[in-house]
């Protein structure tokens, strides 16, 4: 008997047909002999429909009267899951996030949890009942109504299982599992069973969007074993959890993930004098444009260039920031692309495996793909590369490094 | 300046343009000076799309889930108003019920307001803050979220005008006032400046359905003056408040009410004997069936007829009853009717004046009305009559009792 958290999103919620599905999966669990308390989001569709009208109101709504407003979404939810698991014979009681007491602080629409108050859930779990919490909202210290932000239903489930010491908190989504990359680009892609947290980190920020990844830096923070699985289907999913330190064999590479969102930028002709990094990209930042890699080389005769991207929708901005700011400078010219792609490969196995970039390299050459920009990690490898070569890159590291779905034992 | 609680039904704020409507109106009352509480209920339709989802899943929802689902319908009101004040540069704060604590009882989807905590409310009128609380529903003594029952709100504007001591309720809905009678009916009907809470209570309960009978029972228990007035025409609405006993002379007759919702059955030939009225009515209160009307005549030779009044409804259910108890109770006959009419004037002025009900006959018996049944209290005369000459009785007692709008002196 164990205790788990469940969080459904927004698509597992999605209609009345699908709610009763859930209250189903959650009897099911509960017949286990396992103590339940289910997290669930808005019923999709449901967030947009309320911020909608708030914007017939305001393009710019009061925060406070917002988060009032969006909370609805999942109060309307754990009521409905509750009725949906009394019909069954189960009993379930729903809270929202104020009546937990999920105490967050002031910052209207992301705010983020302080403390958890779980006395009234763990007395429903010792009545034998499935307790059923409103995702993605809190209260603050002066009783205001507060979000966490979009997609903050993941960490409320993590958060939870924190503070009641959860023995898994699993996030039913609609994919089976983390995969090895994305499926639709590489037919060979292999779910995973087992990830680590900073892999995971790693995989989500480059574009593996199943998890949020404040819910997975809170997971290994509080070291939360975080399971991925498909709402519907049935299996194991994907287990997130700590560096299994025992293990005979790492293998070297988890995953790769990549995306085509992002676009480069090159001052060429720096002065090479300390400054120059703040001077180029403190306007950038004041702008509001966020930057991904940064990437400077060795200076040469006292000037050197220096390279980031940013994301897709920012390149002409930053493109028209970088003429002002070369001129200062006295830099020799901005170069930009918007047609890259970046792809990396993640691992911690990486660490005690020399040779895995050159590898990677020589896998890229064999198949003509000229790198632009190289950026490493302590688990990942990235490489910008031109955006049309990306799904062959992808294809040909996935084979090259074991990780195709007939290839199971990994090189 | 003045305190004043407003409350908007759910036909007031039923879309977004309305709900700015309703805000320019509380803007107007604000910028005058005075300090304003507003209550509103869900938008129309919303309570009602909320109960068809909880349908959906059970036939019989969990009431505290009931509660949780159907009170997301007000809290959605409540911030979209406050974000159109704030649009309009008034600085208004939503509170849900549970945020305000308006205590109720633990009865859910009927609870009962126990307690009002006016702390915040005060220090945001303070602050010159409109404050904006979600009707309907409340919070019990263990954190769980309560509701009112439907049409709720109104007794919300109520309780909070109550507790605040405000100086007046004003109660905006999509009719200007009471009227004298139902203006479909009687062209001639005037909307009164003013009207006792006991003539309200015999008016509404009789169907004139402008307010919530128990925010009435509530307002005149706690002696605050409410205002019934339309939310988007000008005019000063009706008045209701407590009898102005240095009124030079009172009207005699304030309204007339009328409904044809009710049937009559008569046991004839029942033994004139103690215990035969509960012995009837007992197994007609068990089938769960409301009597409104009852009536004993004086006994003849150890005989007596009983009539009673039902809904029409019931009719047939109740005749059924009643030919068991009559064989029992060794009755002559049971009969009934349900083409009949309930016509029934109300008047605070009643009590000083004689010869009401002598006047009320003999017009009705000029029109050649028979009266089936008499009914009277303090300041109510009842009268069953014939359903088809329901609408003459009310127009010709109209103009009897000078209550005509081109009459406006009275008698």
């Amino acid at each position: 008997m164990a205790l788990i958290v469940q969080k459904y999103g927004g698509t597992s919620v999605g209609s009345v047909e699908r709610i009763q599905a859930v209250a189903e999966k959650v009897k099911t669990f509960k017949e286990q002999g396992h103590d339940i308390v289910v997290v669930v989001s808005a019923m999709s569709g449901e967030t947009n429909r309320l911020i909608g009208l708030a914007n017939q109101i305001s393009e710019m709504p009061t925060p406070r009267e917002m988060d009032v407003l969006v909370s609805t979404g999942e109060q309307v939810t754990i009521a409905l899951l509750s009725m949906a698991l009394n019909k069954l014979g189960v009993d379930a009681r729903s809270y929202t996030g104020p009546q937990v007491r999920i105490v967050t602080d002031d910052a209207y629409m992301k705010a983020r949890i302080q403390e958890i108050d779980t006395k009234n859930m763990r007395a429903d779990l010792d009545a034998g009942r499935v307790v059923v919490v409103a995702g993605f909202q809190g209260v603050d210290g002066s009783g205001n109504i507060t979000t966490l932000g979009r997609g903050g239903s993941d960490t409320t489930g993590v958060a939870l299982a924190a503070a009641l010491k959860a023995d898994e908190c699993q996030i039913y989504t609609d994919v089976d599992g983390v995969y090895t990359t994305d499926p639709r680009v590489v037919e060979k892609a292999r779910r995973m069973d087992k990830i680590t947290f900073e892999e995971m980190l790693e995989m989500a920020s480059l574009g593996s969007k199943v998890l949020q990844i404040r819910s997975v830096e809170f997971a290994g923070k509080y070291k939360v074993p975080l399971r991925v699985l498909h709402s519907f289907k049935e299996g194991a999913g994907t287990l997130i959890t700590i560096e299994d330190t025992d293990a005979v064999e790492q293998p070297i590479i988890s995953g790769i993930a990549f995306n085509r969102d992002e676009a480069k930028l090159t001052v060429q002709g720096v002065p090479d004098i300390p400054g120059v990094a703040s001077k180029i990209l403190g306007p950038v930042s004041a702008a509001n444009i966020e930057v991904d890699m940064i990437v400077q080389n060795v200076a040469a005769d006292g000037n050197t260039d220096f390279t980031f991207t940013v994301h897709r929708n920012d390149y002409k901005k930053t493109l028209n920031i970088l003429q002002d700011v070369a001129k200062q400078l006295g830099a020799r010219e901005v170069k930009g692309a918007n047609d890259i792609a970046k792809v990396s490969m993640v691992g911690v196995g990486m660490r005690s495996h020399a040779g895995v970039a050159s590898k990677m390299f020589e896998c890229l050459a064999n198949e003509n793909i000229n790198i632009q920009i190289i950026s490493t990690s302590e688990i990942k490898i990235s490489v910008v590369i031109s955006e049309k070569y990306m799904e062959l890159a992808v294809r040909a590291l996935h084979t090259a490094f074991g990780l195709d779905a007939d290839d199971k034992d990994g090189e």
